[in-house]
C-alpha cells in the first residue's frame, strides 16, 4: 500500500513550567503530527519531537515517501539514513543522552514507521499491538510523574498545580495525580534542589503512599560520590534510581554501590551504547523510548537485548499528546519483557490532537485500543488549534535555561552540579 | 482468527549417510509438519523435529490450541510454558548444544508460531515478512553445505554422492553443488577427521574455489589448543570457524589467538547464553534458528542483541523440508543485521512435502516468497508419502552413533577428542 501524500504539521500545547536540571519547561512544548496519506485513502499517524532542528531533518525525509509501500520498513529506514547521511540532530534541551548520526536516523524514521504502522493496521484490520507479535498484556501500567514547579508562567496566572517545592507540596500533587488517574507507582523529576531537599520529598511520598514504588530522576545532576550517598540513604526506599550521574563510567561507580537498580534514558540512548553499558554493569534498568530507539519494532526487539542481560526495561517519556501514548502503549503491550510501570507527561497536558475516549486510565494503565492501526483518530479541529499555537507562540526549540533566566537571570545549567 | 483443528504429522524422508562428530545420518531424517486448521479455512503450516520426545512434548500443547487466535503469540507462549512446566526435551543428537526447559519451550513454541504466523499472513493476505517488519533483503543467500560421507547406506546401493572421504571427493561435490545451486560460499562439517585431513580438504577448496568464503564446523570435536592451531593453519582462508570447541570458555580460549571469528550454534542456544559468551567474547557469529531460538519473531529480535555488541549473526540449519526453508527465508529477509550467507541441508534431500516450485535456488539465493503467508503449498500426496515413510522406517529419534557402529562397531562418540 503506497503513500500518496505526506501532511507534517508542528503543533505546541500548554505545559506548566515544569522544572528540571536545565531549567523550566516553557509555556508550551512542541510536537510534529505526521500524516501519511495511502492509497485506498488509508491514513497513518506519527508524532514526534516539535523543535525545528528536528523538523527540518523529517521534511528532507518528506518529498522521497511519495509511492513508498507502508510495509517496506527496512527500505524507509534506508530511506531516512540515504536523506540524512551526515546530519546530526543535537538534542539541545539535554536531557536525553548524546547525539549522533545513528541517534537522528532512528529518530526521524521513527516518526514515520509508527505512521506505517498505523498505515499497515488499517489497512489490514488489525490493531498495530497484533503486528507487533500480539498482545503480552491487555493494559499498559504508568507511573504518576511528578515535578517540582513553579506557580505560573511569566506574566500568566497561576495553573491549577500552583507552586510545588517542598515535600508537603509534592505529597499533595501525588495525590491529585494519584486519585485522577490510578497510578500505582510515582517517580519525581530531580535534580532541581540540593539532593537533601530531594530526598526529604521522595521521603515525605513514602510516608504518605506506603508500599508505593517510588523513584527520582535527577538526570545527572550529581557526582557519583553524591549518587552513592543518595543511594544510601534512599536504600529500600526506592524501586529504582535514575540516572543520578551522566555518563556510562559514573553510572558504573554508582551502580557498584547503590542497593536498588540504575535506570537511565541518558547514558544509553542507542545501540552502540548498549555493549559498553552492559559490560560496566552500569544500569539495571533499560527505559527504552520509541521516538529515539528507532521505532516501535526495534524497541520491541531490544527488549531481547535486556531480558539476555538481566536487565529491567521501561518506557522514558517527553512531553507528548495521544499519538505518542497510542504508540507507547501498543509497543509496551507487545513487548513480554517490560519489568516496570511506563513513564508519561499525560497529566501535565491539558488539550491535544486526538478524539477523546480511545486511550484512558483506570487503575493508573492504558487499556490497548482494539481498533484498527493505533486505534485513535485524529481531531481535526483540535490540530488546527494546536497548528494554531504553534504558530503564535513563536517557540523554534525547547530552551529550559533561557527560560529559567526568566525567573533566575543567575541560572547555569549545570550536570553533576551536586 | 481462532485455531480449530491441529493436524501433526511426523513425517520421515530419505538422508544420505553424512558424516558429522556423533557418527552418520540415517537413512531417514524426522521430521514434524503441522497444519492449524482455522476459522474461514485458513489454514498454517509449521515444521520442525520429528523425534518422539519433541513430538511427545507437542502432543501435550495440541489439545489447549482449539480455540486459541492465531494473533495472541504470547498467549501460546504461556500455553505452552504452562503445559511444558518441568519438561525437558535433550537434545539426544548432540549437535545443537545443551538442553533446558528454556528451549524446550522455545522450540515447542516455535513449531506453532511459524503455523500462526503463517495462518496470519494468509487471514491478512500478506507475505510473512510483512508482518515480521517487510524485506531487508529480497533474496536470502545460502552456503553450500558439504559433508564427508560415505558412498552407501548399510545394505543400499551408492547414492548418486558417492563416498567423500579425500580432498578431492570433497572438491567434485562441491562443484556439483556449486553447479547446480549457484552457492557462493561453502561450507564443510568436519570432526569426522583428524584435523590435518580437515585442514587439507579445506586448503583443496580453497584452491578449487578462489574468492569463495569457506568455513568449517567440526561440532566441538578439537580441544581448545587444536582450535587454535586449526585457526593458525587456515589464517587467510576461512570466513570463519564454527564451533571448533565445546563450551563458552574453551570458545573464547580460541576466540583470544585464532584471527577469524569464531561462529556457533552449539554454546549459545538461548537467551541465557548469550550474557556469559558475550562478556567472553567468545564468539564472533551466532547462528540463528527459529526452531530453537522461540520462532520467527524471537530469532528476529536477536539481531539487534548482536548488533549491539558487534556479533555477526548468521543461521543454522539441520535437515528439514521445505515449510522450514520457507520460514529460514522469510525471517532471515526481515532480519537488516544477518551478515553472512546462511546454512541449509537442502541439497541432500531428494523430496518434500511442499508443492516445488515456490522456493528455488538460484545463484544460491532464495527470493522471498511473495504471496501471502509463508508463500508455500503442501502437497497432500507428498505429505502422505512422508509420514508413510515415517512409519515404515521404524525410527523414532535420531541417533547417529548407532547406526555409525554398523559401519565402525568400535565408533565411541566424543567432542573436544583431537
Amino acid at each position: 500500500m503506497k503513500i500518496r501524500d505526506v501532511v507534517l504539521t508542528p503543533v505546541a500545547f500548554a505545559d506548566p513550567p515544569l522544572l528540571n536540571v536545565m531549567g523550566v519547561h516553557e509555556p508550551y512544548a512542541l510536537r510534529s503530527v505526521v500524516q501519511l496519506v495511502c492509497e485506498d485513502g488509508v491514513v497513518g499517524l506519527g508524532e514526534s519531537y516539535g523543535d525545528e532542528a528536528f523538523l527540518s531533518e523529517v521534511r528532507k525525509v518528506v518529498p522521497g515517501l511519495a509511492g513508498h509501500d507502508v510495509f517496506d520498513l527496512p527500505g524507509l529506514k534506508r530511506l531516512v539514513a540515504r536523506t540524512l547521511a551526515g546530519t546530526v540532530v543535537t538534542d539541545e534541551h539535554g536531557l536525553i543522552g548524546g547525539f549522533s548520526i545513528r541517534k537522528t536516523i532512528a529518530s526521524v524514521y521513527s516518526l514515520f514507521e509508527v505512521a506505517c504502522l498505523d498505515a499497515q493496521g488499517h489497512a489490514l484490520g488489525r490493531p498495530v499491538v497484533d503486528l507487533l507479535g500480539g498482545k503480552a498484556r491487555d493494559e499498559v501500567d504508568f507511573s504518576a510523574y511528578l515535578f517540582y514547579k513553579y506557580g505560573a508562567h511569566i506574566g500568566a496566572d497561576e495553573d491549577s498545580w500552583g507552586e510545588v517545592v517542598t515535600p508537603e507540596a509534592l505529597v499533595g500533587a501525588a495525590k491529585r495525580m494519584v486519585d485522577e488517574y490510578g497510578f500505582r507507582s510515582i517517580k519525581l523529576k530531580g535534580g532541581v534542589f540540593e539532593p537533601s531537599q530531594e530526598i526529604a520529598g521522595i521521603c515525605a511520598l513514602a510516608e504518605a503512599f506506603p508500599g508505593y514504588p517510588l523513584r527520582i530522576d535527577p538526570n545527572g545532576a550529581w557526582t557519583p560520590e553524591t549518587g552513592v550517598r543518595v543511594a544510601g540513604e534512599l536504600d529500600g526506599v526506592l524501586e529504582y534510581l535514575e540516572d543520578p550521574t551522566p555518563g556510562i563510567e559514573g553510572m558504573a561507580r554508582v551502580a557498584e554501590r547503590a542497593s536498588m537498580p540504575l535506570a537511565t534514558n541518558m547514558c544509553v540512548v542507542n545501540l552502540g551504547d548498549i555493549e559498553p553499558a552492559f559490560r560496566a554493569r552500569a544500569i539495571g534498568v533499560l527505559l527504552s523510548d520509541h521516538h529515539f530507539w528507532g521505532g516501535m519494532r526495534d524497541t520491541q526487539a531490544l527488549s531481547i537485548t535486556c531480558e539476555s542481560f538481566g536487565v529491567g526495561l521501561s518506557m522514558h517519556s517527553n512531553s507528548h499528546l495521544g499519538i505518542s501514548l497510542a504508540a507507547m502503549v501498543h509497543v509496551a503491550a507487545a513487548t513480554p519483557h517490560l519489568t516496570y510501570a511506563c513513564d508519561t507527561h499525560w497529566p501535565w497536558k491539558t488539550a491535544d490532537v486526538i478524539a477523546p475516549g480511545a486511550l484512558e486510565f483506570h487503575g493508573g494503565a492504558v487499556t490497548v485500543p482494539e481498533r484498527p492501526g493505533l486505534g485513535i483518530e485524529l481531531d481535526a479541529d483540535a490540530l488546527a488549534v494546536a497548528h494554531e499555537n504553534y504558530v503564535r507562540c513563536g517557540l523554534m526549540k525547547r530552551d529550559d535555561v533561557t527560560y529559567m533566566r526568566k525567573y533566575r537571570p543567575e541560572f547555569e545549567p549545570n550536570t553533576a552540579r551536586w
